[in-house]
């Protein structure tokens, strides 16, 4: 803790910067960021936009590259993006998915990690992809190679059944469908690798905003686990936890 | 209808089989039955023994064989059957399908139709054979041929491809599925015959009363129609209604 | 396989094209499209609009234009719809119906199927009327003569008893059919024709985004299939492959 | 008052029906009973029998005969009832519909009221017969004549038709009908008096415990008011009610 | 009919309305007309302008008006409502409530009706008022003198009970009340008249978009009827048909 | 610590009471027993019979007793509560209520605490008896005069008006009802202090089991608070509470 | 009340105030206001702005402050509270909440009641931030000193803990959380206040609008009471409600 | 094959293994057993009890036996349990864990799997030992050293604090909780190994079946995903998947 102190008394380290070191968060405007998550969890903090004003996302962005020398942003539209982008340092490099709707910015000195396992993530149709596309931003930013493997839904199995060799390399399987969400049941059934389904909201009238996927998921005659409607994050954090684990990270 | 009151007066018919001729239907202490139905409609009418008391069942049974020479009995416990069957002319035929809680029972003088078209009944589990047992008795009463292909579940699409070629050789499918209800999508996907999606209140937890299966068909990516949740008897009568419009007898 | 390769190497096919003989579905940015589900299903893939960008609509239809040519559109709006109409060649024949919200498109060498069987569809208020439209575009799109009949709820029955004769003539009948969804049960009371309720999302107040109708039509007191909630193409699909195998054309 | 008082002194009045009388309700063990609904409201109250012990039945049953020379008891099963029965003076006169679960007593006293109107009650099926009985036990405690017209499901709108001049001569039609409840509908479509729509426990699957029925029957896209999933008296009381002030009585 | 055709013939009468009195309805190009509604079913036919184009609400308008000599419109917006009154012939006599979102028009022919009875409509709050309008505007429309008293919500019966001796006055009371619907309860414990429960959708959180109020209505530990949630023209028609009846005008 | 360790040793403590004292909580067969709840929350643990076996209750009980010197149980039935009783000590002092499940036992040493505030618990009918008293049985054991008063449903407001000074004089109320949950929001325009709403699950049909009550009381148009379906211990516990703060015993 | 009539007679009471002294509500065009409730009930009369046009908005307002002193105003939005801080007097006090929508206004004459006890509202996330300040707008009305706590969400524990020592000085606790809802459970293990559980509609897929949260809290394994989602007037009025009482202000 | 084969011919393999060898599934009278599951997804076929006949499970359980030395049988009741055991070979080694309802055979011959990976499973309290127990038999199936950590519950934080350390220890940690669901929140914001939320039907009153701790944990502010409510053995399963992975079995 003195060696923080003085660091800070030096002008070494922000309020900020030392606040968080010494307590694991730091208070913005915008609420309190928790900087030591990462360490603690193994999975990195994101800033999700929605809910939040303009300020208050370019605010915890600059407190999280500022504490952890990155800053993870979901669910922000183009306009947000942009505004965001201009109001960081010019040094940061950024990477902007607007299908995904993703924006992960690291200042020069961020360290990649690596993570020795790989993450499929399979998806029934061009519209679960924004959602995919969240999980994908997430795996990698933990460090995992990531395969995207898109339009293999049941309506037709040859086409999954092309892909399949390439689902089986994988360490870890997220599969993301909407409507009746049978894809996530029957690639389970022909992998042996961890399934985690990602129910999408795409579909309509009884059940169509998610609603039958998941609980179809939950339902399903095969071993996998789920998460929420859209939750492409949570998705993406859980394989890599897992992934984590099997490359022996911790 | 000179003819039919006649034939009453002359004690050639009862005063029952009469008022259906005339009405469409008869009137009995239970309630009225449809003696015209058939006719009217291309499917035989069935007694619902959810709800009724033994008398009553026995006696729209007895009216069921006296004015249409057959009797269709569903949901019908076994004691409830005993009774039944205890309460029936002797020269009654009778065929009792424990499983499916299906009685059907039919006076010598029936003529047994024949439709030229053939029906599969599909089904993911064995919990499922109930209510699958309940849509072949009726069209098998119609006068199809059923085929009954078991225990093809998703979970393991390797016993579903083995059983193709024989769903393939069917004019209407039925496929009979519980927990997710991925079943139907699946094979909707392979097969150009039209597709019945009959949902099983097999599963538990959150949608496992058939609400997951239900859901899951309604919101199919392929193409298909549904039934409500174990209406066995639904299902199967509308697969008599388009073999017989396929096989040309109406 | 040998000679599509060679049409592929002499300029005749495109890779597209060669892909779509060769494998069953051709790979676009916007997706894989899959050029073979009417041989295959016997209904024609459809490009369904919602959720997707208008590029990709446009590149989808240049697919299945170039595939097979043919395109069926649902659910696009007149913006999309004006600019799909602008980005294909000029020979491509274009129907489009603003209130189905769908518009088919065929090349000069499209040679329409016919199929010798009748659909009627009939709906219970004008508010029905697009996704009536939607059902209709689809089953003339397989080439069956499709009758409509409007207006004819059960508020006042003497409007469907003048109908009647009209609804008995066909093969196979939808029943369109929002607030209560009854009529469906009443039209399937009368006619011997396989009925499909096709429950609409109109209404207000508790059940009233169609799931008073969808559930009444699964609680049906008479025989009849049903789709989900404004699924007119899954209605008009499967009124199709019933129609096929009636006309003996499978 | 002071001649109530004095008639309590004299021992001419019980405490109980001195309390009801000034105090409008009597004070028993098992609870107070209105004793001066009917006069303020113009229907008898009744005890319904669900969760209550026997005992609480039979001296609420003693409490209204003390009070208003009536006891009217729903929901009982036959072994409280016999039980009940047994419990009441000699000279009450019961009469027991075991169909609908309804006890009526009343002493010597007890001036039967009349009131000059007509109710009819329709049922789709025979299921449906409890319930209408609990709403007919009402209507006729009220006074008025009521039509009981059995079995006219929408199935066959023959069997509807047939009833039609019946059901027209009624002033208040009550509609009990299961499954997808649509013969309110149908009814209120083709008569001029006010119908209330009752919806009943009939069906299974989704919505099958009466809510597909209710949900039709507010959804109705013609005029009808409805009263919750088996409420049978409170269809009837709403019917006497209305009754009455066509009656003029008051 | 000869009648009719003859007038049809001597230009007396438009097709449209010699189609009315011959068949009951006008065919026009928004849909069919009941223009006999009112003579089968005692309440006239309204034209309900959600989910119709502004055109086609014009059309059936002038139907209305042609074949009936009124013409009665619910649910239109402002817009809608400006264009209409544009359209419509000069001499046509035109009231609009904004708040209620309710055009009543008729012809300097028509003869207002009269019904000797008292409807009182009693709201909760400011919010219900739409809804309560609605229901007002069809019960004058009858021709029922209609009391509507505001502002009388259960959190302070004060306010109801000052308002009592004018709600007994009415032969029916509507009752509207969003949030918990507990007023139509506490009305109907209090009066002798007829109670109809009009859930209205205003509230927020679990059940508050009028379902609370709903299914309060449905348990009412009182006797009452209920609508759909904002189904002013509903609990008005009904109190209508009641009302009438009561004066003896069928 | 040492002290307890040492009364440990010299066997004036069980090694139960040892480890509630120094780790708050004493560890059974039957699960972990929190021994410092009442400290540390101001109500005492209370052991819930529903889904555990007779032994466990049993365990449970004398691990409360002995730590405690106290027990509460609910939801017992009669079988269990007699065993129970068989297997405590004899000296120990027992008050079982059958209607509210309750068992209440404490040692001869147990000390009643006594808190200086009145609470009234008020209840619509008879039906709501049982979870009125669990509620009850809880603030006599937090040792707070507790009044209840019954049987004053909103159908009547007289009998509400009646006892209304009885409940101005509690401190909190807590106001049970089930059918449409009305009376909590009828109670709490009319009184100053805190109420809290205790939905029951008496009705039946739709909302039946206590849902149209609990949204009807989160819809309140009234100030209130709201607990779970049936939750007589934690409404008891919550008005034990507040009871605590206003008397200043902490 | 003669005093009343002779102030109004003397022009030193407007006929609003005489009303408001003598009825105890105040009639304006945009209804009743309830003058009296702070002294009946204890807490002040909000005006609600969701679905209020804003010139009832306004007129409300003016009421308020002339029967009163003062005006609470929640829901409001930025361009309704120009227009409304514009309409009123010069001299009045104004307080404008942006983030919790609320406008607190009072005339230099009101007297700021002061209540001697604390209140603490605690919150899982900024997204819970509005309503929070909701519920502090009315506590702090009502006169109760009011301490914050923000951002202390259940995913890191650390937070929570570091705060809990200022949570325990309040006398009554309201804890304001989305999502799964797990704060107020955790928070009410931990403290011996009464805590309030404010679910908000912060989060997304199946249970996001709030549901999660209610559901969750009134599930809760500690004690707590809960109310709607969002409803933070409810909770901080609640919350004054205790406080008064643990004041001893009456 | 042909060895497969000539070891049948010679007697070495029953027909039952035979098939099982050659199509990776055994066909009995009870359906087909898919003994090939272990090899092909890494987890053990379980045979689920409910809904089976008693003949059923014994006839499944010997093709287990036969096909893989080994069965694993859920949710089985004590009286098949024990018919189950007398109807195996004397040889056969039973472990029968009654509250867990399930039964574990091998021959002799089965060489019992280590997966060197820990997995912790946490319950909330007594109520989900059940639960807790089946995902503990399957993943002590799999191989996998399990601790099972019992009755720390949310209600009392410091039970939770106490057992962190061992919490920590474990590679994938299953967390079972019923009523409010929020101990995987709070145990998953406090470690770094995946954790996979198991939902118990343990509550009562609204979402008490499990739905709220269901809802709650998709909801959860930390990340972890979720198996169906009760779905001990797909929680254990894919507990088991994972752990296979990180000890680098496949």
């Amino acid at each position: 803790m003195q060696k923080t102190l003085r660091a800070l008394a030096d002008g070494e380290l922000t309020v900020e910067e030392a606040e968080a070191k010494l307590s694991g968060y730091a208070t913005t405007d915008a609420g309190r960021f928790d900087a030591v998550r990462e360490t603690r969890r193994g999975i990195p903090e994101a800033i999700l936009s929605d809910g939040k004003a303009t300020e208050e996302i370019i605010s915890l962005t600059q407190t999280a590259l500022n504490t952890t020398d990155r800053a993870i942003i979901t669910r922000i539209d183009e306009t947000e993006a942009t505004m965001l982008k201009n109001a960081v340092d010019d040094t940061t490099i950024i990477s902007h998915d607007k299908r995904a709707r993703t924006v992960i910015m690291h200042s020069s000195e961020f360290k990649q990690p690596t993570v020795e396992a790989a993450v499929a993530i399979v998806t029934g149709g061009t519209a679960d992809l924004p959602v995919a596309g969240e999980a994908k931003a997430i795996t990698e930013a933990i460090g995992i190679e990531t395969t995207l493997i898109t339009d293999v839904g049941v309506a037709n199995l040859t086409r999954m059944v092309d892909q399949l060799d390439r689902i089986k390399q994988a360490d870890v399987v997220i599969v993301a469908a909407g409507r009746e969400g049978a894809l996530p049941t029957v690639v389970a059934g022909l992998v042996d690798a961890p399934v985690i389904g990602l129910p999408t909201s795409i579909g309509y009238g009884a059940g169509g905003k998610g609603e039958a996927a998941l609980y179809g998921m939950l339902q399903s005659c095969t071993v996998l686990t789920t998460v929420n409607i859209d939750a492409g994050f949570t998705a993406g954090a859980q394989a890599g936890l897992i992934a984590r684990r099997i490359a022996g990270d911790r």
